[in-house]
């Protein structure tokens, strides 16, 4: 597929997103520091959330929040729209937080998770554990109560902020949803591609992309066309970023991802990797797949022969291939709309770096 | 003291406050499980949430909502601050599904907790206690969302909700505040009773009392005066209101209060009904609590012997005055108060149904 497109204006400036959203969040955090110290309140709190927030990330849904509005026609960044983006990323490290939880994952952005951290500095309590548990759920509670305070605090008018709060609500919604099915379906290894196709949609397509663009181009004030470019262009693409996902927790390098790459195995979350292994398995095959996926004790030698049987069913290949379609399903899409040339531009970009990443 | 006061005008009818509150939930609800279906999504979910809001209480927080309305000089309920109100109980329900999972709680409104039903449903899974916590943290997750959907939803004018915001905002921030404090003091008799006293104020005074009042009164368009009036009267009414409770949860009957009444003492819940004990217990006295207090495996026997220590330092008998005290500053601050007749009935009968209930 021939695809010349001119690299005309800058488009989005990646890191200069990232630096305005930050500052956002800095900013947030320490009036919250401030608040707390003011009413005597405890303030490790807030210093264990502003040390997750800035541990690492990538900050893919604020900068598709700025890429949604500047799809819509709006210019520079405004403090209301990067304000909703930090939104995001709040909101974003309200689910992380409590996914580890649910998943007793040990690591996160190289660093030991919330839960972990709570539990090591009470570790003098005869029931730190439970403590570490306990605080990390309420600290996500807050990081949830936080991004909906950062989008009320973000200085939009009236408009711009109750359809905001539509797409915000929905997204909320639609990343349970997807949490609970994929609960429901951990566990063992099955050959049920649509449930794990479902879970990508809802965790990945909608929360990680086609959400965070509509929010970015409602609050440009954006029209009904530009919300379905938007969508057949983030869809796709967020399908390939959880394909991606899939492959990276079991074949990526902890070095990398910064998580133990045995933690989805364990688990036996439900993937589309999975999923196509298992329909494509012999029984010899099928076997190793049935009694080592969802073994919480799995070795290292044990994921390599799972590792192997992805491989050799063609499974691997499979998901890659499925990646390069909804890949090209995401660039067709910018083709169609008709969205300023700078916004395609870093459209384009963040194709390329959300379905070809290592981490 | 001599309060004579004429019940003139009817105040608010409880039973219609709770039959519009009601009505809402349970139209938000069906939406949101003809949406679900709709969408192929899983229906479990909505149908827990639905049985855990309507198997009971005491609808205090849209009470006081439309109390505080009505003590701004509004008249009728409209559907806004009825939608508003049920917000409320939303996010009450959010506080529960969490706090009985962090107590790891049975029981709540005389039925399994939760984490417990979905456990018991998916028993054939080997990790259906995980699964029962997981899923309890959804569902929590998804009633603290849903609470500001009901918000958002309700109705309110642009001025309305960014007022309804505001006060929202702090609270939850208060509650997780309260609840983390609550945490990390809770596992030993200490005799802090500043600390005990602080918690009351955070979970109770504010989340339960104050904060619902100004809910009420901002969407109202109240003056400064008028929330003034309200913290006068709410703050006092929220400390009796936790005093009571913690009474009731050692010495209340699993009959009446629908929880089972060691949980407290076993948690090691800091209260200052226990902190009071310990700093007027002898030695003996001060050894039964440091030994029992906090134990998860306390007896019958055990906690009958804590509270013939809370009786006997005087320490029950001190908090039935502190109620006693602070049930009187409610009432004066409502004497002093010039809120229509009509409300100040209703809240005058508030504090009476709520220092004196035995649930």
């Amino acid at each position: 597929m021939d695809r010349t497109y001119v690299e005309a204006g800058r488009g989005i400036d990646l890191a200069e997103v990232r630096g305005q959203v930050d500052g956002h969040l800095a900013v947030f955090i320490d009036s919250k520091g401030l608040a707390a110290a003011g009413h005597g309140l405890p303030g490790e709190i807030v210093e264990v959330l502003r040390d997750f927030l800035f541990a690492g990330g990538k900050r893919l849904r604020p900068l598709l929040c700025a890429a949604g509005w500047q799809a819509a026609g709006a210019g520079r960044l405004t403090n209301a729209v990067v304000g909703a983006a930090a939104s995001l990323e709040m909101f974003h490290a309200f689910t992380l937080i409590h996914d580890d939880l649910m998943d007793e994952s040990p690591i996160r952005r190289g660093k030991p998770t919330v839960h972990h951290t709570f539990a090591a500095v009470h570790a003098a309590r005869p029931d730190a554990q439970r403590f570490g548990s306990s605080t990390a759920l309420l600290l996500g509670d807050l990081a949830l109560a936080w991004s909906d305070e950062l989008l009320h605090g973000a200085g939009l008018d009236s408009g711009q902020l109750s359809r905001a709060l539509a797409v915000v609500d929905g997204m909320r919604s639609e990343v349970m949803y997807g949490q609970y099915l994929d609960l429901v379906a951990s566990g063992t290894a099955t050959c049920d591609v649509e449930t794990a196709l479902k879970i990508a949609y809802l965790k990945t397509a909608t929360y990680t992309v086609e959400r965070p663009l509509h929010l970015g181009a409602v609050i440009a004030g954006a029209d009904d066309a530009v919300l379905a470019g938007l969508s057949a262009y983030g869809r796709p693409l967020g399908e390939a970023f959880q394909l991606r996902d899939d492959l990276l927790g079991v074949f990526g390098e902890v070095r990398e991802t910064g998580k133990p790459r045995l933690d989805d195995l364990r688990d036996g979350k439900h993937t589309a990797l999975l999923a196509l292994a298992y329909r494509r398995a012999d029984t010899r095959q099928r076997h190793t797949l049935r009694t080592l996926v969802g073994n919480p004790a799995l070795t290292e030698d044990e994921a390599h022969r799972i590792r192997a049987v992805l491989t050799a069913t063609g499974a691997r290949e499979e998901v890659e291939r499925m990646i390069r379609v909804r890949s090209e399903q995401a660039h067709l899409a910018l083709d169609r709309a008709s969205f300023p040339m700078a916004a395609t531009t870093a459209l384009r970009r963040i194709i390329d770096t959300a379905t070809s990443r290592t981490v």
